[in-house]
């Protein structure tokens, strides 16, 4: 079975400037920086990085990861995708610590890897009991470090058509907006949380944002203090705000490229097997997307652009 | 010597739509209501009530109280306002609880109470221990009641102007912004806090808010949830956000009658006597409005008329 | 497969007595009461209740209760307990709401309840948009309500002998003490958090404590201040402090009938294929069991009996 | 008149080691240090120091200063202790940045310092508005630092001797402790706070605590965890609890000389005028030490020895 979103590569146009955002400033863990790319975990991650910032001409989306099970589990995807007609890939040695990956576009056309064997960082070893849970070194954090990657805000053409696909791979729908005939939005998620992948409807294919979990409603305030405190006030983009679907309180950043983050905290857990929760399009607009909160600015609606270069892909933008 | 801000009183429409907001929302303490009047105080607060509304035809600043050290004093200060010029009376029994006020309209128009002696909530009787501090109650309280009573934000004509009334009774000036020959604005104090009594620029006279401290940052935000919750999401006005002026961690939010509140924290305190902080316009419109946070929307421009139905006011509008 | 912890019953001496404390106190949220039975729920939940306290003599933990994934796993499980060659006994009408529930004894002699089908809290209906999360009710929220249902602690023998059954039925280890030959305690999860089952070594079979999650530390912190306002000092018996294993800040209370709630905050997720932490028995007395915080106080290691009338149950303390 | 507790000065055995629990650990805002002196501020302060620690054999309480409201001030200070027969001295150049210091022993001993003139931090120049107020520099701090020096807690020979000499240079009372015919404790003030001088019973003049603020509740308890993470968990001597006097939220922890600071959040101000709470010592003792909270740990009763060479000092610990 998947288990989760697990890691996210997002091209950069600087890794200098982006290890000054996300490092120097926000708080991630630097785990190492080749030549080419920079990778970053979380407080709370077990996983030696979740985000990797890779140099490239092509500010875009490169790809993200689904942890699965096991490494049969890996054989079965290749096998159903084959089945649903999409052109496949299994590749090793992607990033350092990874084992096999398995590369696919999902019908929208989003660069998807599939993995299991992820190195682990060291929980047993050193000074006795001290390295055992890595959010125990708070004495070596700085800025307002992220406490978990959640989920990714994908554009599609069509959320019905994308959902056949995730729904096939044994995501749920935790929340949907139904308009008309068609869904304009679905929350899915392969853990119990309200997503792991959010589709909702745009003309192009396309990223949204990226989110990570932070530890409370002070600590996503605390972010946007720091942001301005340290020269990036404009990076601050929309929120605070809490959003009606999934009950996030959220803050909305981009970072020194444009890509954006959702840094929040407070969604919910639910058994997969529930029903989902439906808002009408309009009961969306009225409270759904904004509980309460200030008036969605422009720039809210500019997106990231997915790699084209990925096997099978049939992005244009 | 004057100490604080102590007590506000404004006129609104309905007292049981008033009540269901302060009270049955918010979570201020309600310590009695008359026919005409809803007495109203906050959690870490001594005084029996600081908030009044009274019920009127004229929504609008009945007037607001500053507590002085001393019965003496009080005739001290209205020997000064008749050597300034301005008329005053001295009145009793204006709330229950309340002995000898002074009152005066500042030179702007605004309506002024000092008042020395003020009927303080019972801190030693009852269960031994248990009520001698009201905070210690949090098992009757509802909402997310404020703290403590801080401040007034008023507009004036001339800050200049006013800053001479407010110097001359003692005030000093913790920050301010200066726009070429004149000063936009200034936060002016007799406590240590940033300001009781904030002065801005507008080319009339009155009132912009009223300001309550809230426990820390997450009390801002679970005060805009409450709102939204209990239905009033057209209420939150403006923020959260964080003022560069003051440090202030910010939420506006608008009662039933339009008068306007800030719930904040985070301000600081500084000695009286340090020179003030000063600012330029440009550096006050790029920084010190707002450190970070949404843009201001248009109804934050709107203000609460002032009483004109005072001992001297010459207020007209 | 088993998805998580899914509800408690305890017995309680006065069902009046408990009201106070879980409903007007802490702030459960108060689903139903019966002649017999108070059903409770936390705030972000969606079963339309997860705590049940049952009046009765015999102050005990009555059983608990793990939701499976769908109806035909029942009869899985049925199977395979009887493989196990554990008594069963499949009922239905156990609590409104619930549907057919599978009983045993599990080895150490805790009574436990499967179930798949239980009654949802409507997310739908009502006015538009706002019954559709329950979280969204902070306005009727008293004292601090916990936020969701997370694990119970149990004493058994052999935490070795114990472990074998629920490693059986599917559960996974996320941390564990060894003590030289013996497992001292094992922490069990059948969700990605650190546990829905801890095991800890005691020569009798009991209960040590249920757990629920509130928002953050400030809310444990707030639930002490809460209990001590409203004259329930006495049940704020430990802490607060941290947690080594697990990484929970956590409070430790009992309720009038002494039976121990873990209020707390902050334990990660894991993925459940990923080998366990071990602690050696030095390294969990030295930081394990106490991160930090206040010397454990002798009234910790009392304990709550198991309800002995239980299918196939052998304990007979 | 009096203004506030402005400063404090330890003796401390080794510059490196303190360096490394303030500054490194905790956060404290390292100012200058010199061959024999380490100069620190917390974040939302404008004085550029207000803890000092001077290497010394003697291990004890160096002195501690009070900021008061002009130059002429500080001469009628020294009249009034001519008048109450204190030998005093005058002296220039103690701190860098500090103007003229009359010194006192206070008659239980306590090494005393009085001085208007102190250097403040620049808070106009460089970025426009951004080095205007000190506290939004959260990029460039480290630890949880804390926001500002509150109090001292002293204890002396007798509460009600002790009480005339502070009454006297303007301090009021709080809370006190009565225990039949003698104050066992008094909470005293120059500011609205709760205190800036604490009194308690002991046989021998000492220093019992200094006091920091936090910001809130969280932070508190995060300082224990910084602690404990970065190998400190020694330090943490006792809480986190609630007082009862003073309704303080409090962590006490030992620095590496022993020397003992309370990290705290939540105490309330009120206007000095107003009459101070009593408790009966067995108010005191049933609720007014601990609202609520582990019990004191033995190590909780040992003090810090006041400096001996001080002029007049008759101190012979």
């Amino acid at each position: 079975m998947i288990l989760r979103l697990g890691q996210i590569e997002l091209y950069v146009s600087d890794l200098d400037q982006s290890e000054k955002f996300y490092v120097d400033t926000l708080g991630f863990i630097k785990v190492n920086r080749t030549d080419s790319s920079l990778y970053l975990r979380a407080t709370d991650e077990f996983d030696t990085h979740t985000l990797v910032l890779t140099e490239s001409e092509d500010i875009s989306l490169a790809n993200f990861g689904l942890r699965v099970s096991s490494e049969d589990y890996l054989d079965e995807l290749q096998a159903l995708h084959k089945e649903m007609g999409i052109e496949t890939e299994m590749v090793e040695g992607v990033h350092p610590g990874r084992g096999r990956t398995l590369r696919v576009a999902e019908p929208s056309g989003h660069p998807v890897e599939f993995y299991h064997s992820m190195q682990q960082i060291d929980v047993g070893e050193g000074r006795p009991g001290v390295e055992k849970l890595p959010m125990r070194n708070t004495h070596i954090f700085n800025g307002i470090p992220p406490v978990r990657i959640d989920h990714m805000n994908l554009r599609v053409e069509s959320v019905d058509e994308a959902w056949k696909y995730w729904e096939r791979i044994g995501f749920s729908i935790s929340e949907y907006v139904q308009d008309g005939d068609e869904k304009f939005a679905a929350w899915t998620r392969a853990k119990t949380s309200t997503h792991d992948v959010a589709l909702v409807k745009q003309e192009e294919t396309a990223l949204h944002h990226i989110a990570y979990i932070v530890d409370g409603v002070s600590a996503v305030v605390r972010t946007a203090d720091l942001l301005a405190d340290a020269g990036y006030r404009d990076s601050v983009e929309y929120g605070p705000g809490r959003h009606g679907v999934s009950n996030a309180f959220f803050l909305y950043i981009r970072d020194p490229d444009g890509h954006r983050i959702e840094i929040y905290s407070g969604d919910y857990n639910r058994d997969q097997d529930l029903p989902p929760i439906g808002w009408t399009k309009e009961d969306y607009d009225a409270k759904g997307r904004l509980w309460w909160g200030p008036a969605v600015p422009d720039a809210f609606f500019e997106t990231t652009p997915v790699n084209k270069d990925w096997i099978g892909s049939k992005v244009k933008n």
